[in-house]
């Protein structure tokens, strides 16, 4: 049976709130997941929340009936409270139903199973979270198998990156790591890496992406640092017709990993 | 000579903050565009500021002396300001050194010449200013002809908006109307109506677009109204291989402007 709480000073409450930061969420190894969609898509991923808060107008509902059973089935802590307590946690006035707290599961570069999934995405030091987030969820569409996150990239497990990935973070594999440990992983196996640049010729649609295709994106404002691209296997160019000369980050990713599903998928 | 202003009471530098409020840029048909990158682009698209603001550490920087220049043969209000005055307008703590306010220019669903591009992106109650910010950004680097904004969606001339767009805010002919209004017009003339959709078969790399060819994207949560999508002339579906069964409205938006793109540019 989930238990009630009806106080903002209980100490659980306190504890799943400051999740929203950084430095609690490394301190705990947990994070925050909001919203019904979100943590459904946590469990049909086999994520199973340590904790999970939702409201008490919510208790009959089919979706969160189900969360509780798997989270109590785990020996995890269920707890009901009043909208308001949700509002407190999430910072939303109009709160989510449910609050699901996870692990953190990075993976280690060393146990990523390069062969699992012929796409994967890696990003030099993103900085936008929702840019991350929606990176995870186009991932999961393409059937990607995960993304690697070098040098000082944001953090996945954020609330801001979680949301934006509508789950997707529960389906791929996440690596931090940098830029050398990397590349020496990738020399060791198969794997084409592919950088986009405005300073090359190839049209990205003249190229064949075998697999496991690894698409590297730049840094939001300053693209990849040159030896990281004289690294690559190849350097393409999406084409630009307008006055700008660049994409948001996570469209350019798209472009780039749509095109290797095309090719794949021939 | 630009004037120098050092007073948060400064009549006019109330008036250029209050632009961040809807209600305020609509009672005065103006905005806010932040940030030198932002402001050139649009001075390169042939938008003249009525007013800049520029921190005056920057005052000698070429591409500011460059935005002066321009607003002052206008008749524009050129003001040189400290960086904590740029702080309070942009709500920020580290403000971009200039801040362009512009005429709100929509244009009439009447004045489009459809025949001027190949493409055009249709939104309906598009909801999130960051989403249609990218949108615009994706819009100019495939050449299309502008944004037609149905329904109730999102402010386009909104901070975060003008911010996301990086600028292809000004490149881009931007249209707000109804659906009823829309598809009358559209009918009046050439014009494949495209979108996207779960609920049919045809692969989006199976059609052949023809020029000018209108791509219409749902809301963010609910997609395309039902009878929206049979007012199409097709319905095309983006393939999706993961757990979920959706992208980011302007990703989806991407893939599908990338593919019209190829096909014409092939």
């Amino acid at each position: 049976m989930p238990r009630k709480v009806a106080s903002f000073s209980n100490e659980t409450i306190k504890r799943i709130r400051a999740l929203e930061q950084k430095k609690h969420r490394r301190a705990e190894g947990r994070f925050m997941a909001e919203g019904l969609r979100i943590v459904t898509e946590a469990l049909d991923a086999g994520h199973v929340p340590e904790a999970v808060v939702f409201a008490e107008d919510m208790a009959g509902h089919a979706l969160v009936r189900r969360i509780v059973a798997a989270c109590e089935a785990a020996a995890g802590d269920a707890i009901e409270v009043p909208r308001e307590i949700l509002a407190r946690i999430t910072g939303k006035d109009n709160p989510q139903a449910v609050v699901g707290v996870f692990a953190m599961a990075a993976t280690p570069l060393a146990e990523l199973d390069r062969n699992s999934a012929a796409i994967w995405t890696v990003c030099q030091s993103l900085k936008d979270p929702g840019n991350l987030g929606t990176i995870l969820r186009t991932n999961d569409a393409v059937g990607a198998g995960g993304l690697i996150l070098l040098d000082d990239s944001c953090d996945p497990w954020s609330v801001e990156a979680v949301r934006a990935s509508m789950g997707a973070l529960f389906t791929q594999a996440i690596v931090q790591t940098r830029w050398t440990d990397f590349i020496g992983w990738l020399r060791a196996g198969p794997g084409l890496l592919v950088g986009t640049s405005l300073l090359t010729d190839s049209d990205y649609q003249s190229v064949h992406y075998v697999a496991p295709t690894f698409v590297l994106m730049g840094n939001e404002q300053h693209g990849l640092p040159p030896d990281y691209a004289a690294a690559c296997d190849m350097l393409v160019k999406i084409p630009m017709c307008g006055r700008a000369d660049s994409l948001n980050v996570a469209i350019s990713c798209a472009v780039m990993l749509y095109e290797v599903l095309n090719q794949q998928r021939r």
